[in-house]
């Protein structure tokens, strides 16, 4: 069974602190992992957390803030070092490609694998990236600059075939794998056996939802609605809503707000600003509003 | 009395690890502070060190490999971020603004102070800074790439007066510039009166000096000569001679017979190889060479 579970690698906003590196999240898919942000040091992080990067092909960077992606160079100059040969996807605004690719040029001239860059277009909802199992979405924000969240999708899974039924009806094994996606199953007589009678359920698929670097926007709600985990922005508390609105980001309780709309499972909260050296009251103003809260330190893990 | 410090922020080499961020450190002379080499994540040990960067004026990269100069544009946003107005100074290879300005550029658009960039050629020996009170001078190394050291030298301090006796001989204030730099006093009726007499003793000067990323070369020795403190890198362990040879890197006990035949007064070693977890047995076989030796690891602290 494939599990779903973030990992924080850095929940501080534009200035790390001692507590809290720059914005950096992993999340795992069963064995495959997946990047959201690369903040400055998030490869120390990565081996801190003792996270396998054989299986980490792609990351998703939601803007060209540098709190958001200034590690990038790092971990592929370590991952040149350590001679990856798989290739490396980044999922970026299309002006990443041109500041980055001079320095892997210059720093990493012998490159075991490739870096490709997908450049996608933060203004607009769209697929970014699908393979067999999992899809990922773009989610339109309202930041300073051109900025998007990320959707990610399991795709359906197949029904567990029932053994002994299979047994049964004798049924040839290249019948299974419309069988495992619900087709019905007709005997060489003739005789209908309905789905249900010889699968047992898929396991549900799980959504996760990342917004980062945002103003409070409606226009997420149906993008999000009803994921299992929505992280999402809380610079600041709610004493400092208009500086959230002067630099377009978000209050905990304004991220508490994103969620109850969106009617998520469960909300998590970070991207603190450095100002806060306790974070409980932010904590506590998005639990006012939407109880199933919870607030990402470096290193927290969350299993969706 | 203006001290001299040392800061170890990184004492890892290529990779970075759990214990051993990249190479960086910071000297501190009096109340200023120069920054040698700037891996990843230096900014967030400067904040944890608690090194205020008020005083933090210039940068020396000894080389452009990332894990000595990928902490530089986390660095300049930051200050950025935090409205420095000081102009900041970096003494490196002439690429390396090629390769930052344009990040600079992209990521800090409206920067309150400037970054001025002081080409150096990694290749001479030569004064690359110099104010009232300290000079710093490269010192050519033998690495991959062109890589330098650097040798700071504090500059010869002024005696200190005796009070009593300039009172007792009423000399004017006008004179006594001098007399701090070691001329006698002649009195109005034409008595010669030596500096001896009138003076003490000004502090000695301090020197150190930084040797990163090089196999052992003889050709530093005159320019490391006696100083107070070398810092020299000592990545490998004797066991692995050849490999440092061919990575043109230095072993422990090298780097110990750098700093004996330089007579210096301490050695420092770090840069250490990922692979080593305990690096006792590099202190050891640097120790057995050259007695005084200390092991450098995040956070230590120096006292020169």
């Amino acid at each position: 069974m494939s599990k779903m579970k973030l990992t924080i690698l850095g929940s501080g906003s534009a200035l790390p602190t001692e507590k809290r590196f720059n914005t950096s999240q992993v999340l795992s898919i069963g064995e495959k992992h997946f990047m959201i942000d690369c903040g400055e040091g998030a490869q120390i992080k990565l081996r801190q957390y003792r996270i396998k990067t054989a299986k980490l092909n792609h990351i998703f960077i939601s803007h060209l803030h540098g709190d958001h992606c200034f590690g990038l160079i790092g971990l592929i100059s370590t991952f040149a070092m350590l001679d990856r040969k798989a290739n490396l996807y980044i999922h970026a605004h299309a002006d990443l490609e041109k500041l980055l690719q001079p320095q892997i040029d210059y720093f990493s001239q012998e490159m075991p694998f490739q870096v490709i860059f997908n450049p996608i277009n933060p203004r607009s909802k769209s697929v970014i990236f699908e393979d067999k199992t999992v899809k990922v979405t773009s989610i339109p924000l309202k930041h300073s600059i051109p900025c998007c969240g990320f959707l990610f999708e399991e795709k359906e899974k197949d029904r567990h075939l029932i053994k002994e039924k299979i047994e049964f009806y004798n049924i040839p094994v290249r019948e299974l794998h419309l069988i495992k996606k619900g087709a019905d199953y007709t005997t060489p007589s003739g005789e209908l056996i309905p789905n249900a009678n010889i699968t047992r359920e898929a396991e549900p698929v799980k959504r996760f939802a990342y917004c980062s670097d945002t103003m409070p926007v409606d226009k997420v709600i149906p993008l999000i609605k009803d994921v299992d985990a929505l992280f999402h922005e809380a610079t600041f508390e709610e004493e400092e809503k208009e500086r959230a609105k002067e630099t377009f980001h978000s209050t905990a309780k304004q991220a508490a707000g994103v969620a109850k709309k969106g009617n998520v499972k469960m909300l998590i909260i970070g991207h603190y600003s450095a100002r806060y050296r306790n974070t409980d009251k932010l904590l506590e103003e998005a639990k006012a509003v939407f109880e199933n809260t919870f607030s990402a330190n470096d290193g927290s893990v969350f299993e969706l």
